[in-house]
């Protein structure tokens, strides 16, 4: 078994490289930390970045996790490969973009592309962001697959992913640590990011997020609501380049690993995604590129 | 000094007093106590009722105080008096209708009739309403005055009440006990109920409510939104015969009388009325019906 | 007596405003509320602002002080004029400007202008201060006289102001409330601004700055040192138009009145100003404009 | 009523200066702070001295005591003449001398000559003593006088101190603050210094400290015991110039003023003086050195 | 797996055996507890000694660490010599002259000698350091390896060290106990005691001591500053013989084994040294003596 | 491994039964449970006893330990069996005659006699000593061995006796449960009873137990002092029959087993037996009646 023992980062193509940036920056309220060949990096806490924005064609490029040396990293490699997992190692220089030491990529059952790295750039200096939006710290990650049953037996199956709820077919809420998801798959059709997650300081920033949002054109996908899974209060709302970005509030800790039973909810009944009523609605996925494997 | 114990009743006169009623319990969820006599009787908590509906001329007839007993009953009567202000001792009838043992009922400067009462009848069952809004508490309620400043002279000069905070020229939110207010006043060009304010028991019922009254298609008036001053989450919405109710959640407990300094907010500041920056607007005040004083 | 709450405001005159502003927001690392009127008001905290730099002559205006209400104020006006204080009102436009709703104004024995102000405006919004300074309140003032004993003598016996430690005839540190000190007077030959305190968030906030200053060509003039008095750990540097500004963390607060015995500090011995014995000086006050009362 | 806010020195005489000195220091183990003008300036805690050894005739010089500020000395001036006892105000150098600001001087009915100062020097450096012997503060000071009740009478009706225990008619133990007593007075057929007391850390403290004085051929003079009325573990020995001090440790602290009641010990019943009933006797006093009151 | 208890001692060779002392009791503030045989033993804590300084040859002679009992010492010597690694049993003198009741001795792979050691002598009376430096505690150890991976291989595959912290290929952070790392290993070309870390009381003991080393003329080799990993501010410093002392304060713990995640700090980034970013340099290590194992 | 429960009693013999029982009662402050068949059986908390003294021969006859039930006695007495030592089950008679129901004897490798019982009798009823000496606990008893180093062989080899600290060769401390030792083995030439220990309820005990020893003529061995190891203030005293008795007060509990490590004190070095530093020599100890194992 693979064990995660955090997520790091999302790597992101953006053809408009500037309008993602800024809006990154002014609007989402991360902290530019560098930005060299092309690459621009973003942060919200102590991660030397937790979104990478590459200039190119738009798409994700890859969703990145931790393991915890160079031996967990080499038996993930090993583990991967005997399932039948073709598996890549990062040259040195796609290692340096990502800022890790070292890693190795593949591709989940459909087609999303993960990176599993070894000791990522821990960063210092506190978090200065673009604006006053709250943001604390890099939360979750969620992707798409066809069937969220099938990527469970997967994540569960070679990682120390546990289910922490599911919302019927539509998606599955997993952990890797006390926290309740950093690692969610939603119901589509093609492999992509569904949304990446900030959280924020309080129920304040949520709202006061909501409107300054909507007071600057921004499309509110979803919310404000509340998850009665995780208890988060949450907003969603689309970026350039297709990014659905998500601030939330108050997400429950599982501290108590053998209490904790997973329960299930239907979409169908009212409340399932917002415990709150409001109306609800699917998500922007921004689309996986599909590149061969050893390409960076 | 007269010694407000707390806030009692609001007597209010219903053109259409079936759907008065029928809004207050499906609605907001209260639960109808009695109807007798043509009032109807609505329970919030563990007072009698806090809101009577009395069939008949539309507008708000007073809202009622408690004091501490008789003789402060009378020592009140006495203090108004040598301040010019004409003062009606409530007759039996007047008093069993509103479920206190006696009372004793006045203007205040700017035409809003106070009714002060001793001994309202407390029930003990629990609270049933009409549907599960989570109100806890009858929790404050606004009275309009042309000059907020003059209206705070009148009330700490004869009362207890202390202002908690300023909004301006806008509003004086004063206490009377611990809780941020109890009592407050919003400039308005004519007398009246500016709103009927009751608590609730969670984030999670103002928002739930918020998204109810929606679907219902109750006319928000504001929110939802947080107020700074008392950190109170709120929803404000209008019921028939222009009634502006409000949820609230989250309100502000001042425990140290000596450490608090009361501080002024500027409306024409973003997030002086509302922390989180939604739109604003001044709320719809029931008017006051003008009657005799010792006319019920 | 007088009651001062709180403190309110530094307002002080720029010859290159634009300078000013940029030193204040990019270096000390304040938001910059507003600018209209040639006056630029800079925020630290829920203050609308705790300086306004007010573009022409250089030097200090005056220094502003918080008292209850209207009734406070009078009574305020009436006893500095009993003791044969001139006192001035306010007019709209400057109490405007001031972010007030009504002032008084009056120099103390040595020439330091005073405003004693009701009702400063609050903000609401989050601090986004220009860089991560940590900045968390406006701390304390500290003025110059000739004489300290003599401007306790004053600030003691017209004012709430308590003597919380000595430093020699150099310095008398006073409370208006639990903060060790909020009002300071260091002996000086001339009225002026010795200097403006920002309380940060941590040690790390201090040394950090430190470095920052450094790095930025900015002149330290005493620190990082730790004052044995509030135990406040403290760097003092030199911005434009002749500020001191100090960065500290960690101040003493002084819950029981009754148990505290001001102590007496001899600044010829090593560690009476800085207890981890660094190298001291005297900071830079700048200059009090003197301009007739009456005058904004 | 006098004020005393604490204690402040013992000013003693020594023949052999460098005896008494190389004792305070390597047996004692207090820190030598400064030596000049013929005098030894020895510090146990954050005062500047606790004990100033003359070089000269030997025995006690004065006691010394603070009072709050130069308004409380002058009033204490004004009532010691109203009270018939002559007062000489100390001039700048014998202040400077006692490293206070200002200072009266008197002498009690009994001959004990006391001083009142304001302002003594308070240092930041951690104390470092000749030797590990755990002392953490100058404690309290003893005084003979002939009658304990007359001597009470007068401590207690010109100044705040409380009696907190007697033993007969051999010692009346008062406090000034919290500490059971900073100021003991124990019968005596002349005047003088009967023990300075030293608290250490730990039981350990005492108890070590006792058979280092052992080992060092110093004269025990009682103890090690506890005392019934402070609940302080003690051992008192003999120094040079005939000085008895004291160490103990674990006095108690009244806390409640109002709550505690003076207790009566028959110094004639076991266990009065050493609860665990070792031997006792009475410990030697350092005579008062008889000089005119305006003379250093 | 051996299992180290705790660090022990460092035995030095000083060919300035006199001054060598002198500094470590005058400037670094430690106890002399011994000398005899050529030795000079400094004590900082209960140990015995923490550093022993042999007359002759300058250079670290081994750095002594802890193991439960004499079958742990036979299973280590056992272990290692089947790893290949040559292990000399201690005689008795060389033992006693390192108050342990036996030791045996081996050289890490990259030239540093290191003992292993059973029943380090206790001492019970309180330090008495030669000034008051606040040291409480023997901290840590560092040492000298040209690959820090692979030195992390050889302590974490036959010790129970575990790493705390990385900082890039610089330095590997390895704890024995919840202390965040009590033994480091620093990227150098040649085997030596890197420095040799000392704990103080607080934050003002690290800063006072700066200052005094300044005053004193001593090299500061780095700080004061913050280590990011450890949370510990610290000062490194230069002594006779160039070793390398630390004094440093605010250790981190790690108390659950479980959650910690080891941390990659970049050195290339601002911060990843000193969290204040003060400006940072590769302190001086002491040489390795080199010696066949068998020569205490 | 067997698992010692508690320490049960001593058993010894007494030329002068009388003499010895007055001893036990009157000074020692012990209660006399029951006298018969020419046993007194003496106690000191709900144990029916902890001493026996058996008119006769004097010495010690046998030391009980109590194992949890008859199956954990049965396996005892295999273990002991095939490790060689000669074990004997105890007749009804005996057992009874030591509150017991059941015991095996044997005699440890240096030839101290050692019950092994279950049930032993408990008493409710309050003990009543001879005087107030404070004593709440039997405390623990302490062997004599030639080497023991070789007695910690053979009872952390046999039982579950944990080293809790080393004196050297002199002594090994040893718990059975959380208390610091209930078992120590002092280096003798031959197997006897060093001393019996009994716990008192505070220091105010040891102390004034220690004058009143004095004051009635008994031999106090050693003390009053401080055991560094178990933190317990002691002071040993001979009686009757050549027995050592010890009072002590403060014994340290071991509450987190894997976080102690066992330390060592070098008895060569000041304060390694008494941390007061006090005189310090070696008790009396009362010689093993040498019997046939079968012999009660």
């Amino acid at each position: 078994m693979i064990e995660l023992t955090d997520i790091a980062y999302v790597r992101s193509g953006a053809a408009d490289l500037d309008t993602a940036v800024r809006f990154a920056v002014d609007v989402v309220g991360m902290e530019l930390t560098a930005q060299e060949d092309g690459v621009a990096y973003l942060r919200a806490d102590q991660r030397h970045h937790c979104l990478a924005l590459v200039g190119g064609e738009s798409g994700v490029i890859s969703s990145g996790f931790l393991v915890r040396d160079e031996d967990a990293l080499a038996a993930a490699e090993t583990e991967l490969e005997k399932a039948g997992i073709a598996v890549a190692r990062g040259d040195a220089k796609a290692a340096r973009s990502r800022r890790v030491r070292d890693f190795i990529a593949f591709d989940d059952p459909f087609g999303n592309r993960v990176d599993l790295a070894i000791d990522q750039v821990t960063l210092t200096a506190p978090v200065h962001g673009g604006r006053a939006a709250g943001i604390t710290e890099f939360g979750h990650l969620c992707l798409d697959a066809p069937d969220v049953r099938e990527a469970y037996r997967f994540w569960n199956g070679h990682f120390n992913a546990r289910v922490s709820d599911w919302i019927g077919d539509w998606a599955c809420l997993m952990r890797i640590d006390p926290v309740h998801h950093k690692l969610a798959v939603f119901q589509g059709s093609q492999p992509g990011l569904c949304h990446i997650n900030f959280q924020v300081g309080s129920l304040d920033d949520v709202m006061r997020n909501w409107h300054f949002l909507e007071a600057n054109g921004v499309e509110i996908e979803m919310g404000p609501g509340r998850h009665p899974q995780s208890t988060a209060v949450f907003v969603y709302f689309k970026g350039p380049e297709g990014i659905t970005y998500e601030y939330s509030w108050g997400v429950r800790l599982i501290t108590d690993e053998d209490a904790w039973r997973p329960r299930y909810f239907d979409p169908a009944e009212p409340g399932s995604i917002d415990m709150w009523q409001g109306p609800t609605r699917r998500v922007h996925t921004q689309p996986q590129i599909r590149r061969p494997l050893g390409q960076s």
